[in-house]
């Protein structure tokens, strides 16, 4: 099959976005990529919304200047996403947005503050899951699209496609919801407040004016990404993968040294790569704190911690709060998954089925942990395949008609 | 009841002891305390092993310079062991030990290293499970205790008491394994790893010689301590301690504030506490920080990671290795301690009857994690009286007659 080469585009907006806070961001600039095409009356539009460390570049492969696909650059979700595929580029019009205040195009803290020319660092205001759905949504009317034939996305996506529903609850018909929560519980909150503390407490943080400094506190990064990492992956997943495996005998091993199992015994070091799962943990770390910012991890980490329907509009409870809703909804978890348990997605399907709203929902059985929602289930992906091609298609053929 | 005031003592050892790494520390002091009498046949001693941040001093009241009571001081496991408790110190002698590495007073990192007159710092060897038990297995024998009526332990305590009888079967009749495990797994290692990383890339921690620079690398310890937490606490009772109470909501409705939750919303704020859960951690963090060594966090955590006696004596089977032991065994473990899970626990249980070994087995439905090992759950203090009052005790009548 031909490789689907994408190119971002920019869009900007000179009218001032208010924020939850109160504070105003006079212009922004979003970045976004589209795969397949927009039918004649804009009915297969569906908007891919963005977990943390992700971005706009849903699927297909990155272009370089010549206009080549760069190898290996696929999307995040292109497993999910393309010609063919369970989300089928050749029926629907996909949009891929990078959110406000990441570091990946869209207006964040590395850009410069118009006010004083300087990066905007740690001034750059606090957003929401709230305001991130106001800021899409201008973009998708400014796309021409009146009605979303459906919202999808995982962990942090899902929030902002639940939020979707009941900002905009006549502008999406379908919303598709996986591995996500109707808000983070205290631990989810407690494990996002150490890692900004180790960002924060990192002498290189300047106060989050690192960039001015000339600095970038990439020990609260690693730390960061460190812990985030083993929440995101299962118990299971870990032992199966990494259990109590040496790095030195693994690499000695490797290396075609058959009486390296004899012979290497433990280092007896606090500080030496020991075992495997720390030399992976170490990678993921330093690797992440190569290309991600700083001020963003904390602008994310605390939309997640902000976002709660019911106590925006449910005066605490979900049901009441999805009242709003008109949508319907594909809702999607995973059994291992202990950061955004089945239980939480459980809590959004009674609220729906409170309010008698249509949804479907899979508890699929995984050994991966929260990262399943990445992953090639082939469960997965059929159920996701099956609402697209049925309900959705059904409906946007419906709406069409 | 009369306040039960305990002076701790110090025992030096001259003789080198030589570490399972190879390395020999020339000579080392213990400090520990007793509690009760040791009856004339000296049948009835029983040894306390602590866990992470605990220490000799396990029961009763400290004592101030005059010998007076200081409030609020009791001992880590007091509510488990004294006159009339479920280890019950009119029947039996109890003797709290603080392991070698540590910073409450036995030789560790803190320390003069005797070739340089410096503090140790991270010259100080890496220590195992086995070196302590060593250790403490000649302490006993000065003490004149041929055989212990039982040793016990929680946690990281409890892998020393498994220890005990595989590396001395012969000199512990009754082993008591509370919230314990066989080894770690792959994220228990992972989450010491990242709490590791966050001390050592401190700028103020120096390579371990932090105390000759004159700093303490507290930013790195306030992490790791914000992470332990996380993990003693089972996800429950966090939700029922903490949920998503905001912390100047809270403030402002314990200071008699009852227009508070009208008026105060979220602060939009990274850095600013804003749930109570942050407060918790933060507080947790900084009191930590105060008085525990980064060596010894380093130190005891690696000590965690290594324990495996399966590699050690059975070829990479538990049951192997439990053949070892002559001990009978009580387990217990928490339905809702995620760091070692009831499962672990039931390795051992296993482990022990392919052997053949007396043991008995209670897992305690209780909702706090793995920090119920500490607190007041009347089904497990009964379990803990139960197993001292028939089974030792009896044992212990037919070893004296």
């Amino acid at each position: 099959m031909k490789p689907v080469i994408v190119t971002p585009q920019t869009m900007r907006f000179d009218q001032p976005l208010t924020l939850q806070s109160g504070a105003v961001l006079p212009s922004y600039e979003l970045v976004y990529e589209t795969y397949g095409e927009l039918d004649a009356d804009r009915s297969n539009a569906v908007l891919i919304c963005h977990a943390l460390n992700a971005s706009h570049h849903v699927a297909g492969l990155k272009a370089d200047a010549n206009g080549q696909a760069i190898p290996r650059s696929e999307g995040w979700w292109d497993n999910m996403i393309g010609p063919g595929k369970s989300l089928d580029t050749n029926k629907f019009f996909v949009i891929g947005v990078n959110n406000l205040g990441s570091c990946f195009g869209s207006t964040g803290p590395t850009h410069a503050n118009p006010a004083s020319g300087q990066p905007w660092g740690a001034d750059f205001p606090v957003v929401t899951v709230e305001d991130w759905v106001d800021a899409q949504a201008r973009l998708i009317e400014r796309l021409g699209i009146r009605q979303l034939a459906a919202v999808m996305g995982g962990s942090l996506g899902g929030m902002q496609t639940l939020s979707w529903t009941l900002q905009y609850p006549d502008r999406v018909r379908h919303a598709v919801v996986i591995a996500s929560a109707p808000n983070l519980n205290a631990e989810n909150i407690a494990f996002n407040e150490v890692a900004r503390r180790a960002i924060i407490t990192d002498p290189d943080f300047h106060d989050g004016h690192y960039l001015r400094a000339g600095t970038i506190p990439r020990r609260g990064l690693r730390i960061a990404r460190m812990i985030g990492h083993i929440t995101y992956l299962s118990d299971d997943v870990m032992n199966e993968k990494f259990g109590r495996e040496l790095k030195p005998l693994a690499s000695a091993l490797a290396a075609g040294d058959p009486d390296a199992a004899e012979r290497l015994a433990y280092q007896y070091s606090t500080q030496a790569i020991e075992f495997q799962i720390e030399s992976y943990l170490r990678y993921q770390g330093d690797k992440f704190s190569e290309y991600f910012d700083a001020n963003t991890y904390l602008l994310i980490t605390r939309a997640l911690d902000y976002f709660d329907p019911a106590r925006l509009y449910g005066g605490g409870s979900l049901s009441a709060a999805l009242a709003r809703a008109r949508a319907r909804f594909l809702l999607i978890s995973f059994t291992t998954d202990w950061r955004f348990s089945p239980a939480r997605s459980r809590e959004i399907v009674k609220a729906l089925i409170d309010n008698r709203r249509e949804v479907s929902y899979a508890e699929i059985d995984a050994p991966h942990g929260h990262d399943a929602f990445l992953l090639d289930d082939p469960r997965y992906l059929a159920a996701v395949r099956a609402y697209f091609e049925h309900t959705i298609a059904a409906d946007a053929r419906g709406a069409a008609a």
